[in-house]
C-alpha cells in the first residue's frame, strides 16, 4: 500500500502526553478559578453561519477566517469567542438570565502567518458579565480579583494587573482639546524605548500636538506614585472625566477585599486597548519577569455586546486569556512544574504469575480508591516492564507474584527512591493515595525565581 | 444598523446554560472513569490535511467531510478521532512508548442530513491502547471494564456489555463453509423483528445459505444459557475459531476480577461489528430500558491502526462513545439527575448596604473555601434580586445588612426549604461548604426505574 506521510499542519498545536497534561491541568484551574465567581460553562459551535461571524466585518481578520462552503450553506469558523456570545445572548435572549455570567474555553481559528508561538488553531479562554440594559461597575471591579485568582491558580506569582478607565483616557483628550487621541495613546506606548525627548519631538511634529498638550500628556503617563494625585486636578472639567474618575476610584477602593494584593494590581494610565469596543475599566495583566511577551491576560468594559444581532442593549464586561500561546511562553520559559504527575498512571502492576486473577483484582482495588493504574502484562522481560514505568515517569510500581499472594502481600517500589516497601493491599492502597493526592495538587506553573 | 438575524446552524448543537453543566459533568466523568485505567488525555486539531483524514478514503464518509481550502493547503475537518490518533501514532511513534493508552474526547463533523438526534458537529470520547507489533489479550478483556466503570460513573444503571469475538465468527463461518458472512450476520440482526422461520426463509433463499448453515446459524444465534456450550462443539475444526475460543474465554474468565458484574456482561455471537476493520474482541453496550437507540459504546480490536501513513504494524483495541447523541438520548428520556446542581452558583450574596466592602470580602471568604458566589450589585428591588437566584436555581441567599455587619452575622436563606440562619460567616460557610458537597457528588444521570 502506498504510505501517506504523516504530518500536522503547521500552526496546529499538537501536543506530546506529557505536555497535554500541563495544558489540560492549566484550562482545568482555569475552570475551577472561573466557577468561583459564578460563570457558567459554555461550549458553542465551532461553525457558524459566515454572515454570523463576519456581521462586524472587515480588515486583516475577515482575511484570515477559515470559510467553506457545505451543501448551499457558506460557513466559517470561529476566530474569536465574543462574536458566538454576542449571536448566543441574541438567540436566546428570552431564557437568559441576565446579568448573565458565561466562560467558555474553546478553540479558535485564524489563517495567520505561521511564526514560532503563534498559532492558526489556538484555545482562548474568555469570560464575560453581560448585563441587560445596565451593569454595576462592581463587575468591572470584579474582574481583576478573577485575573488574580486564575493566575495564582495556574501557579504564577510574579504578575501585575494593570487597570486603567476609558471615559478618563477619553475625557482626559478632551479637556486638552486632543483630537487624535488613539494615535497619541500609540505615540505614548513608545515610551521606554525612545525616551521623553524624542516623544515630545514625536508628539508635536508627527502627531500634531500642541507643545502643551504634549507637555501634558507626557506628565500624566510618567507620574510616579499615586495616579490619582496626577488625575485629580483634572476633576471637574468634563463629565465623562469625571464619571471615569469614579469609576477607576471604586475599582481601586474595592481591590483588597476581593482579595487582590496591592503588589498584584496598578493603575496605568498608558493602558488603552486597541479596540474602540471598550468604553469603561480596562485591563492588561503582565508578567513581570518577562514584560516582552506582552499582556497574558486582557480585556475590558464595553456597552455593546450584540449590536449586530439585536436593537437591545448588552453591555458587558470580560477578559480573554490566549491559552495556547501562554501556554507555549510558559514551557519555552521552562516554567512547567516538574512536580505535577504527568505520567499516564500512578501505578504500573507487574503481574510475576501466568494466572492474573490476582493482579486484576488488585488494579480493580486501586481504581476504586481512585489510583490510576495500568497492568502490565505484554510478554516481555522484567527489566523492559520496569523500564516501561520509567519511560513514562510512573512513580510506583507494584509486584505480585506467588508469595505475595500466598502471603496476601503487596510489594511497592517507589521508582524516584528506588526504596521497596511489602504489606497488605490496604496498607499498599491507602499509603499510595495518600501520596498522590499531594502530588496531585501540584499546581502545572512553578516560578523558579 | 441593519440587524443580522442570530441564528445557530441546524445539526450544531449548542446547549442552554444548564444543560451545557449536565453535558460537561457527564464528559468530566468519562474523562476520571478513563483516567483510572492509565489513559492519557490526547487533543489533536480539528483539521488536517485533506490527504491524512482521507487517506482510508472512499464511500458515503467522504462526502460527508468537511473541506476547505486555505491559501495553497486542502483541509479537512476530522469526521471521527481514529484518523487523527493513526497519524499520531505513525508521526510520533519514535517517542511514544508503547503500549500507549490515549483517551481523547472532542469534536468532530459530519455533513449528515440534519435529523432529530443526529448532529453535524458532535463529540466523541474515544479511548484506545495501541501496542507496538503485537497487544496482550488482558487489554481487550480489560476494555468491558473500563466501559461499565464509565457507564457507572455517568449514573447509569440498567445496560448491559455484550461482547463476541470476531475470530470465532469468522472461523465459524469457515468451519460451515458460508462465504457471504457478511450478508449473513446482517440478516441475523433481524432475527428478532421477522422470526425463526422468515429468516430461515431469507437465509436460505436470499443470501443462499444451504439448510444446514441456516439451520446451524440459527441455532448458534439463538442458543440459550451458556454460550460456550453451543460453541465448544466446533473446537478443534478451525485455527482461528480456537483462537478466537481461547480469546473470547480469556475475555469473560477474568470480567468479575476486573469488577464487572455477570449482570452486566453478555457474551453475544449477534454482535458483529459492521466495519471490517475488526479482528479480535468487538464490545457493543445497550440501554436495558431503551434497546431502540441501539449500542451506546462500541468498539473492539484491530490489527492495522496506521497501515495508511506507516509500514509499522500498530494493533490496538478501542471504544467509541457518541457523547453529544448520548446525551440528547439521556435528556430526551428526562434521565438528567434533578439532584444535580447546575446553578452557576451555590450562593448569591445580596448586599443591604450602601458600602460593599463587607460583602464583598464575605464573597472573598467564601470563594477561597470552594463555594461559587455571585455578588448581586444591580440597582434592582429587594424581590427582584431573590428572584434572580430562584431563576438560576442558585440554592442559598446570603444576606448582609448594617445589623448583620455590626453583629458579625450573616444571614442564609435556603432557596428550597425557605429556612433562614444566622450565624458567624465562618460558621455559615463551613456549614454550606458542607452541604454543597454532596450536592456536587449527584451524577449526571438518574434511571428512574
Amino acid at each position: 500500500m502506498k504510505k501517506i506521510k504523516p504530518r500536522t499542519l503547521s500552526g496546529f498545536m499538537e501536543l506530546m502526553p506529557q505536555n497535554q497534561v500541563y495544558f489540560n491541568e492549566m484550562a482545568q484551574r482555569l475552570r475551577e478559578s472561573f466557577s468561583l465567581y459564578g460563570f457558567t460553562p459554555l461550549d458553542t459551535p465551532l461553525m457558524e453561519a459566515a454572515e454570523i461571524l463576519l456581521a462586524k466585518g472587515g480588515g486583516e481578520t475577515e482575511k484570515q477566517v477559515y470559510r467553506l462552503t457545505k451543501g448551499d450553506t457558506d460557513l466559517a469558523v470561529r476566530y474569536e469567542l465574543t462574536a458566538s456570545l454576542a449571536k448566543y445572548v441574541a438567540l436566546h435572549q428570552g431564557s437568559l438570565t441576565f446579568p448573565f455570567r458565561r466562560y467558555e474555553i474553546g478553540k479558535v481559528m485564524r489563517g495567520e502567518r505561521a511564526q514560532r508561538g503563534r498559532f492558526r488553531e489556538f484555545y482562548q479562554a474568555d469570560i464575560d458579565i453581560i448585563g441587560d440594559g445596565k451593569l454595576d461597575i462592581i463587575n468591572e471591579a470584579e474582574i481583576p480579583s478573577v485575573i488574580y485568582r486564575s493566575m495564582t491558580a495556574l501557579g504564577l506569582r510574579r504578575f501585575v494587573i494593570h487597570v486603567n478607565n476609558r471615559k478618563v483616557l477619553n475625557g482626559f483628550f478632551e479637556i486638552l482639546e486632543i483630537s487624535n487621541a488613539t494615535e497619541a495613546m500609540r505615540a505614548v506606548d513608545k515610551i521606554e524605548k525612545i525616551g521623553e525627548q524624542k516623544l515630545t519631538e514625536h508628539l508635536t511634529t508627527d502627531v500634531g500636538l500642541t507643545h502643551v498638550q504634549s507637555a501634558e500628556l507626557i506628565a500624566l503617563v510618567t507620574h510616579q506614585g499615586d495616579p490619582f494625585e496626577a488625575l485629580d486636578k483634572y476633576r471637574g472639567r468634563n463629565e465623562t472625566f469625571d464619571i471615569g474618575m469614579d469609576e477607576l476610584s471604586a475599582v481601586a477602593r474595592y481591590m483588597s477585599a476581593f482579595g487582590v494584593p496591592d503588589t498584584h494590581f496598578k493603575i496605568d494610565i498608558s493602558i488603552a486597548r486597541g479596540l474602540d469596543y471598550y468604553t469603561g475599566t480596562v485591563y492588561e495583566t503582565f508578567l513581570e519577569d518577562h514584560p516582552e511577551v506582552g499582556s497574558i491576560c486582557s480585556g475590558g468594559r464595553y456597552d455593546e455586546l450584540a449590536e449586530y444581532y439585536t436593537d437591545r442593549k448588552f453591555p458587558g464586561v470580560g477578559i480573554s486569556i490566549g491559552l495556547s500561546r501562554l501556554f507555549y511562553i510558559l514551557q519555552e520559559q521552562q516554567m512547567l512544574n516538574p512536580a505535577v504527575l504527568s505520567a499516564p498512571a500512578d501505578v504500573l502492576i507487574i503481574p510475576m504469575t501466568e494466572d492474573l486473577s490476582h493482579p486484576i483484582s488488585l488494579a480493580t482495588q486501586m481504581r476504586e480508591a481512585g489510583l490510576r493504574v495500568q497492568l502490565y502484562s505484554e510478554d516481555k522481560k522484567f527489566k523492559s516492564k520496569v523500564a516501561y514505568a520509567d519511560k513514562l515517569g510512573i512513580p510506583y510500581v507494584a509486584f505480585l507474584g506467588e508469595d505475595e499472594i500466598k502471603s496476601g502481600q503487596v510489594t511497592v517500589k517507589d521508582m524516584r527512591s528506588g526504596e521497596q516497601t511489602q504489606a497488605s493491599a490496604g496498607l499498599i492502597i491507602a499509603g499510595l493515595a495518600e501520596k498522590i493526592k499531594i502530588q496531585r495538587n501540584a499546581p502545572p506553573i512553578a516560578e523558579t525565581k
